[in-house]
């Protein structure tokens, strides 16, 4: 098959981009290596990688690099085709799989990130800036897909299930930091049905770092955006 | 063919976005009816097909929509797959073409829009960015595309030909509004002869608006951002 070779991907573990690849790769059930990379000290490796960015994640598949998350889950999907599949056939279904996955990627981290960094007013702005993107994704998936969660089959995660996971599956983490709730299941019950399901597959379980470590990590983030007067994070 | 039915574009004569999808139809051979919106204006029909951005470009065939210009033109291309093609065969080909379109989509046109509506040091920074990310785009197709253009083959524009011309092809306009230039073919000697191939397909000569009238637009929308303290444009 396509897929054969070697695998790596260059990560770190806090990361919702890492996320999204290691969760694409244990849903096609690809063996790879992973690569803890220190951003405060970026490898050779990454830098040879990802000259335009330096960023992470990047997937290494038989010495060659493809990096950018939204990229990276394409060309696994395209490559190890014979596996359990991301993407649904119709041309149609996924657009529509796109398009929110487009969404969450440009439109709804940033305000979550704000949310975290901010706190008095700029916080309450944040926040319902991020409520007002929680209803439009509520009532979106609600018209977009009729049959409930957009998972491929009700087996394997796809995806745009593993992008909300990715932002959303740490809603816990994210609600102790910030001592309030914004994943409403009064006000959104089917993303909030959707993320409590998704943080139960296997693929997430498996992945999901101890929540202790997880709230030091947000916490220290937020302390240091809080503490910096251009509220950097 | 599963491309068969009814298309209607819902565009603005002046758009990149709805520029690329008018390129890609045509490059499909796809018959289709164009609407121009009026965006101080906006259509009930746009508003129902897009009531997430409220934007074009808009794709509707067979009366289903399709929004986000870069999700168009994945649609476009599975959807009517007979024609000829928009991304190479292979998945790592493809990787490249996403990762310089998404590149350019995220990156360049901000940039290029902040030169247009800016002057004095705020432009000479915006100019300076520009020439950054122009930097990077000529090394990278340099370093992705030993073959020369990424065009899909010798006759046919790909989907990165369409983003690049999307937004580089009207450059005579930009240099002309802001009496310099910006692409020089002795910086970028690869990223200027390639857009000025581009600039001489069919598809982009018949779906290039009149010089002066494209002039008359981006010179009206500096000059109305210059003259907002919030340079909006």
């Amino acid at each position: 098959m396509a897929g054969e070779g070697r695998v790596t991907l260059h990560g770190t573990w806090a990361s919702p981009y890492s996320k999204r690849v290691e969760l694409a790769l244990k849903v096609k059930g690809i063996e790879y290596e992973y690569v803890e990379e220190d951003l405060m000290n970026k490898s050779s490796l990454l830098l040879q990688y990802n000259p335009v960015h330096k960023k992470i994640p990047i997937l290494v598949h038989n010495g060659k690099p493809i990096v950018e998350s939204m990229v990276i889950l394409e060309y696994i999907e395209e490559t190890w085709s014979d596996g359990p599949r991301l993407l649904p056939e119709d041309p149609y279904e996924r657009a529509k799989i796109r398009f929110w996955a487009t969404f969450l990627h440009q439109q709804v981290f940033e305000v979550l990130v704000l949310v975290l960094k901010t706190d008095g007013e700029a916080q309450a702005k944040a926040m319902e800036q991020l409520h007002e993107k929680l209803k439009l994704l509520e009532e979106g998936i609600k018209g977009s897909f009729p049959g409930g969660s957009p998972a491929v089959n009700g087996e394997n995660m796809g995806l745009l299930d593993i992008v909300v996971c990715s932002y959303f599956g740490p809603y816990k983490v994210h609600e102790e930091v910030l001592g309030l709730k914004y994943l409403d299941s009064e006000k959104y019950p089917l993303v909030t049905s959707w993320v409590k399901s998704l943080v139960q597959y296997p693929a997430v379980k498996e992945s999901t770092p101890p929540h202790e470590k997880s709230v030091a990590l947000v916490r220290y983030f937020r302390e240091k955006a809080l503490q910096s007067p251009a509220g950097v994070l």
